[in-house]
């Protein structure tokens, strides 16, 4: 392994998360909140370990392998998870470390998922709530991808890095260079963030609040500053999100060819097509469910197509917020709804977008997979091609994404057994399924008590799912390559 | 296709249910029971069915592909648990005829699910409760394997037949030729069933009792003939089935090794020890929990170990007995307990044992896949090989068992959607989840309501279940090239 260069790119990555640490500091010494020393001692922190490493380590060479770029993607969010923790013990907001890690794996990997109560959220101060969002905004589009997008002068890291932090199965460049690709990704991100909050600010929600739901949106992250989510807005507002959601769940490459005029090759993805049927099926089959149920707030047709849509969105490109009010929660949701969400955190957005799951791609792939294997059952001697997006599938991208897959359930699997084996009062075996895959497809709510907060689980349960989250976020190798000791240790 | 070789199979085997039929028929006749004309009118119309079948067809060859052979074994299975079925419509025991044939599905699949209500069983005809029991023990070792130990004089069907119907990814012929197999394979079933007779016998059980009882252990199918299963026996017969459960779940072809005295190769394999270690692991931590929990039947030591060790194997090997008592259920168990059977489902018993699941082999080769898909993304030009019982594993076994691992994950999810819609009363997430998995893996029981009894599900649930349960045992191929209807339908 090139240590010189993992360890200089985590330097900048310090200082990166220094620099991005310096708006909620500004903003809480404004609102002369209490914890503004505790987000600039954070800065300071970060700066010192970053400043050394950054310039004192001059690496011999910048080659660098595969295995060199997953391990400096999967530091880089430990890192940041772990150091932008910090301003929530220093505050007092936050006091038990383990609980202020796993809100930033949580924040960091768009997941979403909070150990805050709700009357702890409602009375965080603004500048804490607006690192928190702002996280699931950096998390959402890359903490590599922004370090390329906005360092200028060294040496294109290239295309294997990128590729460790953008998800689905297959990663194209919009452009030759990495960083070029980079830099478009996060113009369309910044333009969409920013016409989101104008949206919100017009259908009448407060700034504050409309800057944190965009940040919250754009990374299809769902951490909400309200103990009800959404709920509490009005409907037009839970309309633009429930858009936003959608549009941040679609891969940007295809933004990038609509601005290219390529309307003709944007619009004939296969995945787009798949991602918006299942989202009209899902929809329609709820709105149907929650009208038909005995819920209060959905007995009109236009509140239940609302719930329902916002919560198809919600789940599939899996932000996970909410607009079920307070009195309510998604365990008094019809069996049909709850069963059908489930499924949707499993498909998760389209490949190249902000959301996490399984990919539309990855899933779609799948069952060509499926049928392919079904057609060699019967015809052992004829090999038979399959085709998605137009090409044919090699057996490399086929057996990738099965094997991904094999590996994605035994990960689901191991993070519900160690869940089992905590103790916390009220946990069921639906809690711990739906949490497991809430985490590892980075949504955030689940089921059974846990709907909303999962303070109940004990700290070893809090750590596997913080990295299980991270898991889901860098699409499982880099942090389990990170996590195996023969990676760091020679034999 | 060989239509003609096909049905003239189909044929046979409805000679064969109406042979197997004359043992309940007989039974029932002698303790005077009404439902002896019932499973005689069976026996007459599987005679009509299978006569001219079998004589009037005349093959113009006897050369079938792997296609016919699938087909064979899943049109036969059908049959059985359809024609199976109408001795409880004929009597008014079961009058619905969708419910019937759940109940033989669950028979001959060795699920061991039920429609039945606790008192239905216990008010049930012996005959019929022998005739369902039987039906686990014809369906452990499998219908097609148990004509061709049985059928004499006609031209050996080879091994794809055989394989189509033997659990596992991997099948190893005994001995070269299959009927010869097949032989060796039913005299060893054959001799553990009455062992386990005998020995429940000698432990106190009625004679009845104990030969169900021993059909639905050595089938791992797990129906009962009491409302509460095993739970009003003596420890002495629930620590025997226990026993006998774990035997039935061993590949069988270690046994015939071990009659061959080369005890060295039987006790090399691989998979006996992981079967043997996940057996005590999970049965060591079960009993823990369950005697730290609050229930009342396992505060001492003994009793918690007995109904661990029991739950564990009843799980793994997916019989699905229980020794809960009727006070009690499965969703009074402490979480680790739950959550650890539920991964138990999955696991099932190793290939070539009676047992069901995913088998022992295919999780471990899963893992072994696992591992060098990780290897490969570190090291993408150094191509590793695995091994796994001191073999290496070719690509091809690899992509099969996680090609089967991802059809099989892909027919849960689909099977769970569909029991999202059924409205029935008091069903949960965790009931339609545990059910899937319970009928996929051939289990019996599941949490949630559902715990005991599938009554509660609507006809249309049942039906996928019945096939569910089919897919499972079967092994998935056959029977979804037979409800493929490009299979049938020439283009």
């Amino acid at each position: 392994m090139n240590y010189r260069v993992v360890f200089q790119t985590l330097g900048k990555v310090a200082i990166a998360l220094a620099i991005m640490l310096v708006l909620p500091t500004v903003l809480a010494a404004c609102l002369a909140e209490y914890s503004w020393w505790a987000l600039l001692t954070t800065v300071g922190i970060s700066l010192v370990i970053g400043l050394p490493l950054t310039f004192a380590l001059k690496p011999k060479n910048n080659v660098i392998f595969t295995k060199d770029g997953l391990i400096i993607v999967s530091l880089a969010w430990i890192y940041v998870s772990a150091i932008g923790a910090l301003p929530f013990v220093i505050s007092g907001a936050i006091p038990n470390y383990i609980d202020a890690f796993f809100e930033m794996c949580s924040g960091f990997s768009t997941t979403g998922a909070t150990i805050l109560e709700g009357w702890q959220i409602e009375t965080m101060d603004k500048g804490l709530l607006f690192w928190r969002s702002f996280s699931h905004w950096i998390g959402g589009m890359g903490v590599i991808v922004f370090l390329m997008a906005f360092e200028s002068g060294s040496a294109d890291r290239g295309m294997h890095v990128l590729r460790a932090e953008m998800p689905g199965p297959i990663v194209d460049k919009i452009v030759p260079r990495a960083r070029d690709t980079a830099k478009i990704l996060y113009l369309l991100y910044i333009g969409f963030t920013v016409a989101e909050a104008i949206a919100l600010i017009i259908a009448g929600m407060p700034i504050f609040d409309s800057v944190v739901h965009a940040f919250g949106t754009a990374g299809t992250g769902g951490f909400g500053i309200k103990a009800d989510s959404i709920a509490s807005y009005n409907a037009a507002c839970q309309w633009i999100i429930t858009v936003f959601m959608i549009l941040f769940g679609i891969n940007f490459n295809l933004y990038y060819l609509m601005i290219m005029r390529k309307f003709r090759q944007a619009f004939g993805s296969r995945e787009l097509w798949i991602f918006g049927g299942v989202i009209v099926a899902a929809s329609t089959a709820i709105s149907v469910d929650l009208a038909l149920s005995n819920l209060a707030y959905t007995q009109s047709a236009s509140d239940a197509v609302r719930h329902a849509a916002f919560q198809v969105a919600a789940f599939i490109s899996t932000t996970g917020y909410s607009t079920i009010p307070a009195s309510s929660s998604i365990n008094a949701f019809p069996l049909l709804s709850k069963g059908l969400l489930f499924m949707l955190m499993f498909i998760g957005g389209m490949a190249g977008s902000t959301g996490g799951g399984l990919k539309v791609s990855r899933v779609a792939i799948l069952f060509c997979a499926a049928r392919k294997e079904l057609r060699r059952v019967t015809h052992p001697r004829n090999a038979n091609a399959v085709k998605f997006e137009g090409k044919i599938l090699s057996d490399e991208t086929l057996h990738g994404v099965i094997n991904y897959f094999a590996i994605y359930m035994l990960l689901i699997a191991g993070t519900f057994v160690v869940l089992s084996f905590d103790g916390g009062a009220g946990l069921t075996v639906e809690a711990n399924i739906t949490a497991t895959v809430s985490c590892i497809n980075n949504i955030g709510p689940a089921y059974g008590v846990v709907s909303g907060g999962y303070y109940m689980y004990n700290w070893f349960s809090k750590l596997v799912m913080s990295f299980a989250m991270l898991l889901g976020r860098l699409e499982i190798y880099p942090i389990l390559i990170a996590l195996t000791p023969t990676t760091w240790i020679k034999r």
